[in-house]
């Protein structure tokens, strides 16, 4: 990641130059660990490997270049965000960096102590300008999803050019509905006017079919994760995850497909990353962004492999598809509404159908326990963690709650009770 | 406070009488120390004092009485509740316990750690049996105005007979404003289903005459504070704003319009509770249930006075009051939803609105200075103490934040720091 021939772009881009190569070297150490050590990764892995090496790299470039030819570029730090719209638009939509610490010292100028290290490490990243996707866009959607995000946009968007915020409603109620069509709504306006372009009922219905097929792959590669011996490792899995909030989306459904045929053969042929019998965890909880490799990592040199991730960066993301029996654009708009409010984030109140969710996934994928991830002070989902013990202890399933934030000081305590955990499981 | 002639209707609501006794032995000395302690009070503080110290006595012996007679009792714990239709109802309206630390280590078998102790307080007073407003309850009403709320009544919810969970949206649009309409339409129904009343145009009409009498009262008592010497201490001032909650609204209306009065007559003279030249203090930021009358007393001990309580125990919750011009159910549910869409919480986003507020109430009490009040945990009011910050730099007003919890332990470090800020005002 730290390959230097893109120093003009990231100088252009008003980057912190010095500042973020280090972080570049860090970063790329850490994958090298993490990553590159893994033994028996699939061909497709390569894809991956790639991307990341070029995330701060070639992508950026292949923005900007966009971005001469009057593309416009939408940052976003949530999925209830519909990249539908924001293609139809014909404007480019990246996930933005969030899962390092960098830049938290001059992120606690502006937000409370008591704030998330995603929310931390966002603002870090504009504040310390170390992030090239946040230089690249145009417009920044931030979502009412959490107390945290809401009220950290107010003090992130007076550091941004553009600011939209999206408003998701706490329940599922039709008043909810309507409020979210309307949103759904305002969002479309607000690409409008950034990209001069009228999204049309043709362009968002070609639109959701792409984003649609990005989530079948997604889909695709989750369900050959029941196999044992596990296919792909938790730590790739939650890679192509994260990817897919970068990379363009056609070019990686494509790549995503390739692997999973790569995956058919090999649990063909009754080959895998861990030996078939191995303690199979799901992870449940908050979203895993970019470099947050941590638990996963601590998990999979403990014994067991992961084999889901119910999470934003996982199945939240992926589970539901638009339906685009509707061609009209008023009928595309309530599929993208319905298809949103779906989504079973801790924002909702009461969101029993998480629970539901999750105890369906550790069926499906025979998972012999679930770990929940909490980060250190995300309100909702440490109030989820207790409902989700409640109901994986009465459905039998073994459970281990587990509270951190990006920090490297707890790695040696959380070894020691996911080893625990997972000896109990063997 | 801790008359046991009580103790057979503490028995009665299966309290847990032993360790409520103690509770309010505690609370006694507290109000001993904090109340009775000071000097030049107001003749109409008997009221308060005789409210306070048949707070868990009369007051519930005479909401049981009613309920003999088949009248229902609503508990809430937010502003954003309308007082009036559950007047309308036929039924009583009160503010729940959540100003003590009592109960916690209960609260957190259910509650995440970094919770705060407002929360931690009324889901520990339900676990520990320790309030008798709770058990006197028929309905309890939540709101999502945080997350650290509205994901505890799912688990608090479980321990009581009946929840309702009023949706307070995040933004302040059109379609804000649907939604909350359509939400005071469905407590108006859960209400009617409860009492078995219909809430006529004229019963909604003549609550609202009642509460709006009530918030009048209150900002009655809030203007006079502008006189110097201040008349009334800081102390008494939150404790009316606390009782408001708890007493019944006819008669505390015309007790404080008796204290108002006397209050007149003693600005006349030109007397107060402190000297002339005072620093004169507002508070600003979260509500102080009762008995939490840390800060304040803190602050009254280092040679300043309050002169008002920017919080929803105080000026947001007595700011606007309902226009009854409309006698129509819909022209007066209109009227109700305008009304409480007005309020200035955190919640909202951007709320801009409160920053002007602040800065128009220092002037109109002609405050010396600023103090914010965080509650450990509460990230909306955290995140708005950097906005108000910045807001009062602007306008030249002296500021300090302080964040603190319902613990002890702090009060020396906060004493030293409130004492070096009123020095600088001096």
């Amino acid at each position: 990641m730290s390959d230097s021939v893109h120093k003009a772009l990231w100088e252009r881009l008003e980057l912190d130059v010095e500042a973020h190569e280090a972080l570049l070297a860090v970063l790329g150490k850490f994958y090298g660990d993490i990553y590159l050590s893994q033994e028996g990764r699939l061909q497709g892995a390569e894809y991956l490997d790639f991307v990341l090496s070029e995330v701060h790299g070639l992508r950026i470039q292949e923005i900007q270049d966009a971005k001469a030819t009057g593309k416009k570029v939408v940052g976003t730090f949530c999925v209830f965000v519909p990249e539908e719209l924001t293609l139809a638009a014909g404007a480019i939509h990246v996930g933005l960096c969030a899962g390092a610490k960098a830049g938290s010292e001059k992120a606690e100028t502006i937000l409370p102590r008591s704030t998330c290290d995603l929310i931390k490490s966002f603002v870090g990243f504009k504040l310390a300008r170390l992030c090239p996707y946040i230089e690249s866009c145009d417009l920044i959607v931030g979502e009412t999803t959490c107390d945290g995000k809401k009220k950290a946009y107010e003090a992130f968007g007076a550091s941004v050019d553009a600011m939209h915020v999206l408003e998701v409603p706490h329940c599922k109620m039709p008043s909810d509905r309507a409020l979210f069509r309307s949103e759904v709504v305002r969002y479309k306006e607000a690409l409008e006017k950034l990209t001069g372009n009228t999204i049309t009922a043709a362009a968002l219905h070609e639109a959701t079919i792409t984003v649609n097929a990005k989530r079948r792959a997604l889909q695709r590669l989750a369900r050959l994760r029941a196999a044992d011996p596990a296919p792909i490792s938790g730590r790739d899995a939650l890679l192509v995850n994260q990817i897919s909030f970068y990379d363009d989306p056609t070019r990686f459904t494509d790549k995503i497909n390739v692997l999973c045929d790569e995956i058919e053969t090999r649990i063909a042929k009754g080959e895998g990353v861990a030996k078939a019998g191995t303690p199979r965890l799901l992870l449940a909880g908050c979203p895993m962004a970019v470099p947050n490799w941590k638990l996963p990592y601590i998990v999979e040199s403990s014994g067991a492999v992961i084999v889901g991730e119910e999470s934003c960066i996982g199945e939240r993301n992926t589970r539901d598809l638009v339906d685009v029996t509707k061609t009209d654009l008023d009928g595309l708009l309530d599929a993208l509404t319905d298809r949103y409010m779906k989504i079973d984030c801790a924002c909702f109140t009461p969101n029993t159908e998480r629970l539901e969710h999750i105890a369906a996934l550790a069926r499906e994928l025979k998972a012999d326990g679930v770990i929940h991830y909490g980060l250190l002070f995300c309100q909702p989902y440490a109030h989820e963690a207790f409902k989700v013990g409640k109901a994986m202890t009465e459905a039998g399933v073994p459970y281990l709650s587990i509270e951190t934030d990006y920090g490297m000081e707890d790695m040696g305590q959380l070894k020691t009770r996911v080893e625990a955990f997972v000896e109990t499981l063997s």
